[in-house]
């Protein structure tokens, strides 16, 4: 006991002594014997969440998984109470076991690097994969197993630096988190890929099935989006053909600012959000990822148990983003909800008069600010944004 | 059930109308609409199991991890018994759960395509992940993850044709397994990675901890070495001036039986052969996979509590695939040991007096031999293999 103690004990020494988006100094190459110029970020061509298969293309192709699925939706029992087996499509499996009444829950994901700190960027690796679990109310995990992928383009000094230092920021979220990291898999690839895996055997009790929206019930998001912008914005303040389109509207401080604000961000857990969900009586959850806003919240929607579909009114993005995402031509799509974001905040269907409830007790806890962005209508199950949203600017501190 | 047992039969025919290796055709591209040249292989430059990070670069870099690891180790226990933590450097995880002496046995593993047919490739790559839970003689797995990466170097038309097929290979090898695929990750990558995660929930009993070797005990081996090889002197054939190397020492058609051999061998599952190493008391094994046969054993007699260590006298090998090791060189170090298996068999410790019922009885149950290849010395936990061992050909055709 006292041993895992400490070892939180240094992650919050670590955490307030680096990991801080307003104390923690960009990541200094130069500092590990590394050339100025090594950015990590460029061991791939896309970056974080963005390298997702397109949505539409992967429905297409795990139709071939899903067939089984829908034959046994009925089968799994446990004292006559049927346990829902839910699976593909969904942030997380969730598994019936021979084990009296217990369940596996379980999620992986990957991706490349989005931001040039090493353990910045296992950190938010970290934190992405368990966000699916937070977005199920499940509140511990049980394991993780670490996916890395080395780039073939790395030198071999350059991947003894920068492995080690991945891996700490991994460990130590997990840490964070309450859990560890007991194994992996690790190989050489063309990019660097970062992810996990994270699982969680538990009582149907311990999660939440993201189903039961109703008519009347408020749409709640507990991070602000923008990330892939503000990763992208930092990254041109280097290529002048690039800075030229977005120099009208922001400053190269406002860019590093939101830099930072999106890798803390990225990086945060969304477990207070996950535990807050059983105190507020959430009636479902998603994370916003790869996806974007919309693509996610349509995914939730199509899943409700009822005829409702979801309104978006309100846009939390970091400060000034919306401007550059506008200046560089909508290429993001970011004000339509399409953007990618890396490690997004839980997008949460609470009822009406426990949503600003739930908004100020997260605040209280973790000094971080949630949004009311939306509402549940009667509906078709889809989701929507509404012509002019209004965009709420985020500042770096809150 | 009736669901379940459909499906199976549907696997089965599956398999004999395509997945055994005298019956299956070679995957015709053409037959899918795609060019005559299509190779699978080409979406990487490494293949199978050869893509590891070698294996001291990766003990270096993984103690970062393992260090939190020992100073838990004597913590978790159930009714004061111990459970053990397992983790990094073994085939699985196992990890103590909150409820009652249950433990999570968890696994990873992905890769590049070894072999130009899609659905077989699917087929391996799910094999070979179940079978570090074999290793460890866990016989039921409770879910599977896909882990998938589609080339960027793919047509829209190829990805379409190829992507399915290799998940429904991984989905029938599940099923066959007696398992599911539940979920999973894909992203797109230079290179085509195809791999899972696999987990059961058990308790103590239903895992053999690989650790109890005494000298006396015998080694087995379940499937021949040689994948390797095989898939290399395959891609030869179109090759002129790699196949020149070789053709004094091997025909075309020796090439392609060893081929089929080695897919056959490597889509197999080891459940058999994890089943049998309860009822012959096996004290421990692991599975060859990309480290070779002599770095998993190794590895394996690392971890054996008794000062004892592993004698390797006797190399079964897919027939000729020797004959072709030498003759280029030995640039795979098959004899030696560190040729790259994928989806290799278990190495088995047994009692001496069990060995050869185990080996008879795996061959009863289904159809393929098993082999004594060494003993169990006195020794400081190392592995080698003697001078000169002897090569037993392995035929394509039991």
């Amino acid at each position: 006991m006292s041993y895992a103690a400490d070892v939180l004990n240094a992650a919050h020494l670590e955490l307030h002594g680096g990991g801080d988006a307003e104390l923690r100094r960009p990541f200094d190459p130069t500092a590990h014997d590394l050339d100025a110029s090594f950015r990590l970020t460029r061991f791939a061509d896309l970056k974080g969440r963005g390298c997702k298969v397109p949505q539409d293309v992967l429905s297409k192709l795990v139709s071939a998984l899903q067939q089984d699925y829908s034959a046994q939706d009925q089968e799994p029992q446990f004292l006559n109470v049927a346990i829902p087996r839910i699976g593909i499509g969904l942030d997380c499996s969730v598994i019936p076991l021979r084990h009296g009444g217990l369940c596996l829950v379980q999620t992986t994901d990957f991706f490349y690097p989005i931001v040039d700190d090493p353990y910045m960027m296992g950190k938010i690796a970290c934190a992405n994969v368990l966000s699916d679990l937070y977005a199920m109310g499940v509140t511990d995990c049980d394991n993780m197993l670490m996916l890395l992928a080395v780039s073939t383009k790395m030198t071999e000094k350059e991947r003894d630096v920068v492995i080690p230092l991945i891996m700490r920021g991994f460990k130590d979220s997990a840490l964070e988190a309450g859990t560890t990291v007991t194994g992996g898999q690790s190989v050489v690839n063309p990019w660097c890929t970062i992810g996990g895996v994270a699982s969680t055997i538990c009582q149907p009790n311990e999660y939440i099935v993201p189903d039961n929206a109703v008519v009347g019930d408020v749409l709640v998001l507990t991070k602000p989006l923008g990330t892939q912008v503000a990763v992208n914005a930092h990254q041109w303040i280097d290529q002048a053909e690039r800075w030229n389109r977005i120099k009208l509207v922001v400053s190269e401080e406002d860019v590093r600012k939101a830099y930072h604000r999106a890798m803390n961000s990225m990086s945060r857990l969304n477990r207070v959000a996950a535990r807050l969900m059983h105190k507020y009586n959430a009636h479902g959850a998603t994370d916003i990822t790869g996806f974007g806003l919309l693509g996610h919240a349509q995914t939730l929607a199509a899943h409700q148990k009822k005829d409702v579909s979801f309104v978006i009114h309100n846009l939390p993005v970091i400060a000034k983003m919306a401007a550059v995402a506008k200046a560089c031509g909508n290429m993001f799509q970011l004000l339509q909800g399409h953007s990618a974001e890396t490690s997004g905040g839980l997008l949460i269907c609470l009822p009406r008069e426990q949503a600003a409830a739930y908004c100020k007790d997260i605040e209280k806890q973790e000094g971080y600010q949630a949004w009311i962005i939306g509402i549940v209508e009667k509906g078709n199950k889809t989701a929507r944004i509404i012509d002019k949203p209004r965009v709420i600017e985020v500042p770096a501190k809150d």
